[in-house]
């Protein structure tokens, strides 16, 4: 909370917390907040990590300090390195890559695209919108542990467009196999429920719930949500869109809607709109302009000095009086010694890496299960704007590639990234990642074409990853609970990366556990 | 459809079309572009408008072409210049303001915005994300005609967040006067109805409409839309939000749902989720990136020896061959004789400037009704961003300012343009217009102190606009229905302006209504 002070203007209650930290401690932080209604649900422990890190890192003041290995330059290794480095820990962290962010990588011109039987070079064109995120892409509005460090480390922020009224839902099963816009399944889902409630209510079917007083104001409510007529039947509304060659110079006369069968007996279909009512997945959310990998970069650069890259951890390992690090590089093999470790490595690599961890704490490793999404891009002329009036946003569709990604960054401009698969997991996932990169293309195209004619035309520079298949991650996120056991002090060696938390996956869950790695180690420190 | 040749890649189709329109004329490029789906329903006549303008105007070649004069400069008279002139024809456009744009007016600091009984100086502090959209604010992705002129003149675009679920719905009746959050009302809703609905069909209610398998999936349906229990009950969801102390280093808790009565009795509360389903309002929105006069200075560029500033009409004539124009700049009086003139000034302000328009066009001007829609906005830090989660959208309240909108640029930043207040017409307008300037900004402070209670000791800079009272515009937008009368030429005289369609106050009614006026100016010179 307290580390904005060369910006401009300093908001009252920050003010005042950094007072009530100078004095209270970090319980009286944290009252603080809760009562002025500063902690969001979920962050809790993330804001009392945070504070209980700060506080105690302070009391080494320019005392000595602990050195600390940190293993993974992932958003959660960066973001304990930042803040030992800015507390004036020596901190060394080792990084396979050559680059920053692990998951969160970003694809441009000339990226290198390593699998474990495969190498993709990116041929996209050159471009700030011209990227594909390969990794994480959306960050939601209460992230808000990640979003301060975007905003302390300056970088800029865009709407990520996530639910989009006129993005496609395709089925073979519903709607003749046509795609059918977002929108039109909204409105005749949101239709056909109220009417159907309406024609309960009227019936008398419900005089248990509501007076008769009440049912006349239901009526009114469902009226409105469904987008009702004065009988309260729903005829289509201009919600679903307008009919062809009315609106603009015409009055608007709505669309016919879609059959009420094919949005009322489909649970697959109905999935779709609610994917985005999730907390996590609901408006409004964002991405750093320019790509995602943008957080890891602007991380890095505040750790120039302290980051090794291109060297693999081969063995961690108990001193007595702290950790032994074995590690080598392309040329040599070598060793570090420091007084903790935070292991960020995440278990699909680690459980192969010679270790003295306690017994549970194998366990725990060994036991945690990953997912393992796909994604391909390409890049195009963005026929999806202006053929189609599509401003960003997701299609689904029923076929091999779940879903179509167009960009919410550099609208109207000639070329764009589209996302033509994301595959959480699962059978299809599998067979994806099995196929050759071509392979993967001819797939995404073949099942793209079915929802946008254009496909073949206009796709070119096809780039695709297999997490599973990708070294140094060997996987997407865990889909196991995560062991309590590693969120404490393993002796030296402590834990973080998104796998620790309930936010698996996403890059908030490896920003709050880095915040309880650093509180932790504090405790343990002082 | 042919003004891109020097962007870098035509797409296929482009392709086709340009030699279906050298061919075919207009009516085959039309049902060229229907067969494809490149039309967008509501912009059909908006296409073949454009078509038949372009090839038209193509027949004067560099023979002599006749002289329009445009009055007024905002985005209809800017169109119908830009167009003239790209297609060689003698253009002047008069604009009593010194800027272009008309309504689509952007504060920053130093805009001085006039009313008839004040002025007030925006304090604003600069910065590209620091400005205040006075008039139109957003744009929707089918709004093709406008977005393919950002596309053509380098106009780059941002998401604009309409729809923001962390944004606070706050009432005086329900809810404990309490501000809740969108995602908390919406979850409820949804869970409500699908579990009366759930009920209604388990009791056999609807046995009429769905059979005993049909009905089987209709409950699954349900249990996804309401996020049901496996009992087809609402006991709450993550989609409205967590408990405290839940989440991340923690398992999810749902947060306690709100009492659905609130929810399901008030169809105050129940219009505010529906308004984002409208088809004007559903995402995706966009907006310029630093103010929504970035489109009228782009069209603006283009005719910088064509557009006089300062100058004010006070007489449309006809001469037998066409046009007199009388007008006054601040020092002198003079006139202007053209072949045509294409009017935008709105009728608001047209009845009262003597003309010879025939008596049908004059009753229709006469009987044009318009609102008088309202906004204020203030600087202040983010703290809505920082200390609530809320990133864009709008939050709605029944008191006297309806909306609060926040900035869907600049996320992050310290300090941001808060829209503290939008009213779209009716007595609160009124009310709100005839209130000094200062008197405005302490009524938006104390409505807006229930919604966010750190409304004072944060907001500064406020500045407002009655639209009713800003001269040259006297109002915000027609609410009658367009007159078929001013779609069509009258005599040397042609009509442009959102108040010719259908599409009232949104800058898309504007360049329909400019592609018709130069259609029908094609028409008459050709």
């Amino acid at each position: 909370m307290t580390q904005k002070k060369n910006k401009q203007t300093t908001p009252p209650r920050r003010q005042f917390l950094e007072q009530l930290g100078g004095i209270g401690g970090s319980a009286a932080v944290y009252q603080a907040m809760v009562a002025m209604g500063l902690l969001v649900p979920g962050d809790s422990k993330a804001a009392t990590n945070k504070a209980n890190w700060q506080e105690k890192a302070a009391l080494f003041a320019s005392g000595p300090k602990p050195s600390v290995a940190v293993l993974g330059a992932g958003i959660a290794g960066l973001c304990v390195a930042y803040e030992l480095k800015k507390a004036g820990f020596p901190v060394t962290v080792i990084e396979p890559r050559d680059r920053p962010g692990g998951r969160s990588h970003t694809l441009r011109a000339g990226s290198v695209l390593q699998e474990t039987d495969s190498q993709q070079v990116c041929g996209f064109a050159s471009g700030e919108d011209m990227y594909f995120n390969a990794g994480p892409a959306r960050i939601s509005q209460h992230h808000a542990n990640l979003l301060n460090y975007c905003s302390e480390l300056n970088v800029p922020l865009q709407a990520f467009v996530n639910d989009n009224r006129g993005a496609y839902i395709h089925s073979a099963s519903a709607f003749g196999g046509k795609p059918v816009r977002a929108r039109e399944v909204i409105a005749a889902m949101r239709g056909n429920i109220s009417q159907l409630l309406a024609k309960s209510l009227n019936a008398g079917a419900l005089d248990d719930e509501f007076t008769a007083g009440e049912r006349a104001f239901v009526l009114a409510v469902l009226k409105d949500h469904g987008a009702l007529n004065d009988f309260f039947q729903f005829t289509g509304t201009t919600r679903g869109g307008l009919a062809a060659r009315s609106g603009g110079l015409s009055p608007d006369v709505p669309a016919t809607p879609l059959e009420r069968n094919d949005v009322m007996l489909d649970a697959n279909i109905a999935f779709v709109p609610s994917f985005v009512e999730s907390y996590n997945q609901a408006a409004t959310m964002m991405q750093p302009v320019g790509g995602m990998d943008r957080i890891a970069y602007a991380f890095a650069e505040q750790l120039q000095a302290e980051i090794f890259y291109g060297a693999e951890v081969s063995g961690i390992f108990r001193t007595g009086t702290g950790v032994r690090i074995e590690g080598r590089t392309a040329t040599e093999q070598g060793a570090l010694e420091t007084d903790y470790v935070v292991v960020t490595i995440p278990p699909s690599v680690l459980r192969d890496i010679p270790n003295d961890f306690s017994p549970g704490i194998q366990t725990a490793i060994e036991q945690t299960q990953y997912a393992n999404p796909t994604k391909i891009a390409f890049q195009s002329p963005r026929f999806w704007e202006k053929e189609e009036q599509i401003y960003g946003g997701i299609s689904w569709t029923d076929s091999d590639i779940l879903q179509i990604w167009y960009p919410s960054g550099g609208f109207g401009q000639d070329q764009g990234i589209l996302v033509g698969s994301y595959l959480f997991g699962g059978g299809n996932a599998t067979n994806f990642g099995n196929l050759s990169p071509s392979a993967r293309i001819e797939l995404a195209l073949t099942a793209g074409e079915k929802v946008h004619s254009q496909y073949r035309a206009n796709l070119s520079q096809g780039i695709s990853v297999a997490w599973s298949k990708v070294p140094y991650s060997l996987g997407g996120w865990a889909t196991s609970n995560p062991s309590p056991l590693l969120l404490e002090p393993d002796g030296p060696f402590l834990f973080a990366g998104d796998h620790l938390t309930y936010l698996r996956g996403w890059q908030e869950g490896a920003v709050i556990s880095a915040l309880n790695a650093l509180s932790k180690l504090a405790d343990a420190a002082t």
